[in-house]
C-alpha cells in the first residue's frame, strides 16, 4: 500500500503545478496532507524478518536461532542445523497440524507441506494459532499468510485439497514423491508424515499413502470430549499400520461418517490440542535430529495427567495389501539389519586399556568380547565345561527359515550335520 | 485508514466538480481511480471480531465458543460459562507465560492480569505467540495487542514491571489484591495465580506473595537444556511452599544469580514449553471449573517422554514466616474441614433402596453408617467382640493437643478418667 500512496502523491503534485487557477490550492493541498498522513499511517505497517544465510550459534538478541543453536552446547543434539535439509508433511491444518505447523515453523525446519480444504472459522477461535482477521480465508492460506510472516527461512508448499477424493490423493502421493527440495535424499521426497487430520476415512488415505511408499509417519488424534489424545509412530513393516488394529467404532461395523452429524460439535480446547501438538513435534524433532526416544505410542488423559505407552507389532493378517508387502521386506531385511546394528554396537565399544589407573583390589574382568549377543557365536570352547546347549542360539534358529524353502537332500544332511555339531558341543 | 480515504474521495469528488476547466479531468479521473483501489485495498484489512454478550451453546461456525460450551454437553464441565467470571494472573510473558496467556484467552477467561518488564527480541522467535513485528515491543504491550485482537472480552491488565524490586512488589501485592472485578469474592481479587518466570528471584517473590495472601498459584519451569520441564500446585499451609524444599542450587549455597551470566544463552524448544503451557492451563482449567483432578506435581521428560508425579507437604522448618502462619491456620481448620467432607460425603450419600430388585442369593449388607472414619466415634458396642483399642481412634487423639495448654489440676484428673474409659473400653 505504501508503494500506491507514493505515486499517488507524485500525481498529486504533477496536477497542483499544471494548475493556474490559485482558487484551487487549498483543496489541492488539504489532499495532500491527507495523503502524507495516509503515508505515515502505512509506514507503521511493520516490516518483515529478513531472511536468515545460516543458523549462527552468536548470543546476540538479534539472532532468532540461538536458543536452538544453544541445544549443541548443552549436550542433547550433534548438529542443529541438519533441521534445515528436512521436509516434513502437515495433514491437516487444524487444532493440531495448526501448531505443529508453527513449531517446527519457529525450529527452522527446512521444509513444510500443508494440506487441507478447509476455511477458517470464528468457530475454530478456542484453539491456538488461527486470528480472527483470517476468518473466510483457507485453512492453508492462511498457516502460509502467518507462517511466512514469523520465519522467512521455511520453504512452505500449500495444498488446498481433500487428500480422500481420488484427485486428492493422486496429489498428495505425488507432491510427498517430489524430490525437488534434495534431490539427494533416499526414499520419498519427505522425511516424515504427520497426520493432524478429525476423521478416520483422512488417516486410513495417509496409512495408504506412507504404506505405499514405505514412508514413516506419526498420527495423532484428540478425543471428542477435548480431554484426552495420543501420538502413535508408523513405520511401514515395522510397526502396527492404522488399519492392522482397526478402531473400535468401525470393528463393531458402525460406519463412522454417520457419527458426525451436522449441528453436532465436537468439544475442543486449545491446552489438549497445544500438548498434543507438543508431544508430536518433540518427537518429530527426536526422530529427525537423533537424540532421546521417539515414543511408539504416547497417550494423554488430561483429567488424571495420565501418559499410558504401548508398541504394536504389525498384524500378519492385515486388510491393506502396501502394510503386508512392507512386513514381508522387513522380515527379509532382518539379516541385514542385524549385521548393521552388530556393526554399530562393535564400533561403539569402549577403547581398550584400564577404566582405573590403580587397581587396589587386583580385580580383573573376563574377555566378553565374543558374547555379543549372549551367546559365542565364533567358538564352542566358550561355554563353561560340563554344559552343552539344548537348542542352536538364536542367530542360528532365524538362518532356518530362510534356508529352508531351498534345501534338497544334500542341503538337509549338511543341516543334520550342524545341528549335531551344535548339540555334541 | 478507511475513514480517511473516503473522506479524502469526497474531497476529491468536491475538487472536481469546482474544476472548470476540463483539460485537468483526466488527472483526476486517474486520482480518484487510485483512490478507490486504496479504499478496496484497505477495506481488505480485517475488522476485529466484536465483543460476545452471552457464550451461546449454538453450533454455527460464527460461534467462538461453541466447541468449549460443547464440554458441558460431553458431560466434562458443569457449567462454563462460570469461566468469565474468573480472574488469572500471569507472572513472566516469556516461552511459558505468553502461551498459557493465549490459551485462556481463548478459552474466553474473565480477567488476565499480565507482569513483565522485558522486551520482545529476535531471539525469543524460536518459542511461540510472539511475532517479528512485535520486535521492541515490552512483552505485555505486545501481549495485550495480540490478545486483544484474538478475544475481545476477556478484560486485560498489563503490569510492566519488576516484581523483584521493591516498588514492583508492591504493585504486584495491590493488583492481586484489587478486587473491583468481583467484589463479592472471598480473599484476594484473583482465582490462581501461575508463575511462569525463568529465575529463582521472582519465584520467590510469588512465593512471598501468595504465602501472605494465602493465594493458591501453579509454578511452572522448563530446564536450561530444554528438554524438561515442571509444574506444580502451591497452597500455602496445606503443601510445601516454594522455600520449603530450597532447589539444590541454593542448597549448596551458590548464588543463583552468578549462574545466569550475559552471553550464556539457555537452550529453549516451543515444544517443551508449548506442553508445559499446556498442561498448567489444562490443570488451572480443572482447578476453576472443578473438573478432573489437579496434579500437585508434574514433571516432563521429553527425551523419554515419562510424566513423573509427586507430592509435597508443607516443611514445619521453612524459613518463610508467612508459610508457618498458613501452615499453622491449615492445623487449626482440620475439624471444621473434617465436619465439610463428612457433610459433603453424607449429601453425596446414595438414595436407601436396593439396588438390586431381586437378591437371589439373599446377601445382605452390615449397616456401616456409623464408620464413616473408619471407628465408631458414637459406640463402643461396634467394637466386634473380644478386640479392644490400643490407642485412642484418631479423632480423640487430636483433640488433645489442642486441649492440653489449658489444663489445670481438675482438667488433668479429667483426662486421666477420659484415658482410661478408652483403654478399657
Amino acid at each position: 500500500m505504501e508503494v500506491e500512496l507514493k505515486e499517488m502523491l507524485a500525481d498529486l503534485q504533477s496536477l497542483k503545478q499544471s494548475l493556474p487557477d490559485p482558487s484551487h490550492r487549498d483543496s489541492l493541498d488539504k489532499l495532500e496532507s491527507r495523503l502524507e498522513h495516509l503515508t505515515n499511517l502505512a509506514k507503521a505497517v511493520p516490516v518483515r524478518r529478513s531472511k536468515v544465510k545460516d543458523m549462527s550459534v552468536e548470543v546476540v538478541d538479534s539472532n532468532p536461532y540461538s536458543r536452538l543453536m544453544a541445544l549443541q552446547r548443552m549436550g542433547i543434539v550433534e548438529n542443529y542445523e541438519r533441521i534445515r535439509e528436512f521436509s516434513v508433511a502437515i495433514v491437516g491444518i487444524g487444532g493440531v497440524g495448526s501448531v505443529a505447523a508453527e513449531m517446527l515453523t519457529r525450529c527452522g525446519i527446512g521444509r513444510l507441506l500443508l494440506y487441507d480444504y478447509d476455511k477458517v472459522e470464528l468457530a475454530n477461535m478456542n484453539r491456538l494459532f488461527f486470528r480472527p482477521d483470517q476468518v473466510g480465508m483457507t485453512k492453508t492460506d492462511a498457516a502460509v499468510q502467518t507462517l511466512s510472516d514469523i520465519n522467512p527461512d521455511v520453504v512452505l508448499e500449500s495444498y488446498t485439497l481433500n487428500i480422500t477424493t481420488v484427485q486428492g490423493f493422486d496429489t498428495f502421493m505425488s507432491s510427498l514423491e517430489n524430490k525437488s527440495f534434495r534431490p539427494s535424499k533416499q526414499g520419498s521426497g519427505v522425511d516424515l508424515v504427520l497426520s493432524c487430520v478429525d476423521n478416520y476415512e483422512a488417516r486410513m488415505a495417509v496409512n495408504q499413502a506412507c504404506n505405499e511408499l514405505g514412508q514413516t509417519w506419526l498420527e495423532s488424534g484428540v478425543s471428542e470430549d477435548a480431554v484426552s489424545g495420543h501420538i502413535q509412530l508408523l513405520i511401514p513393516g515395522e510397526t502396527a499400520c492404522f488399519a492392522c488394529a482397526p478402531p473400535l467404532v468401525v470393528a463393531s461395523g458402525v460406519d463412522e461418517r454417520t457419527l458426525k452429524r451436522e449441528g453436532v460439535c465436537a468439544a475442543s480446547l486449545p491446552t489438549t490440542m497445544g500438548v498434543v501438538a507438543g508431544l508430536l513435534v518433540q518427537n518429530t524433532l527426536k526422530f529427525l535430529l537423533g537424540f532421546g526416544q521417539v515414543s511408539p505410542y504416547l497417550g494423554y488423559n488430561s483429567l488424571k495427567d495420565f501418559f499410558p505407552t504401548m508398541q504394536m507389532k504389525p498384524n500378519p493378517q492385515c486388510s491393506n495389501a502396501a502394510c503386508l508387502e512392507r512386513q514381508k521386506e522387513y522380515i527379509l531385511a532382518k539379516p541385514a539389519r542385524d549385521a548393521a546394528a552388530k556393526a554399530k554396537l562393535e564400533a561403539e565399544a569402549p577403547e581398550e586399556g584400564p577404566l582405573h589407573d590403580d587397581n587396589e583390589w587386583n580385580i580383573s574382568v573376563v574377555d566378553d568380547s565374543g558374547l555379543v549377543d549372549g551367546f559365542d557365536s565364533k567358538s564352542s570352547d566358550a561355554l563353561p565345561e560340563g554344559l552343552t546347549r539344548e537348542l542352536p542360539n538364536a542367530d542360528e534358529f532365524c538362518k532356518l527359515p530362510t534356508e529352508a524353502p531351498t534345501t534338497d537332500s544334500d542341503d538337509l544332511e549338511e543341516l543334520q550335520r550342524q545341528l549335531e555339531a551344535i548339540n555334541s558341543a
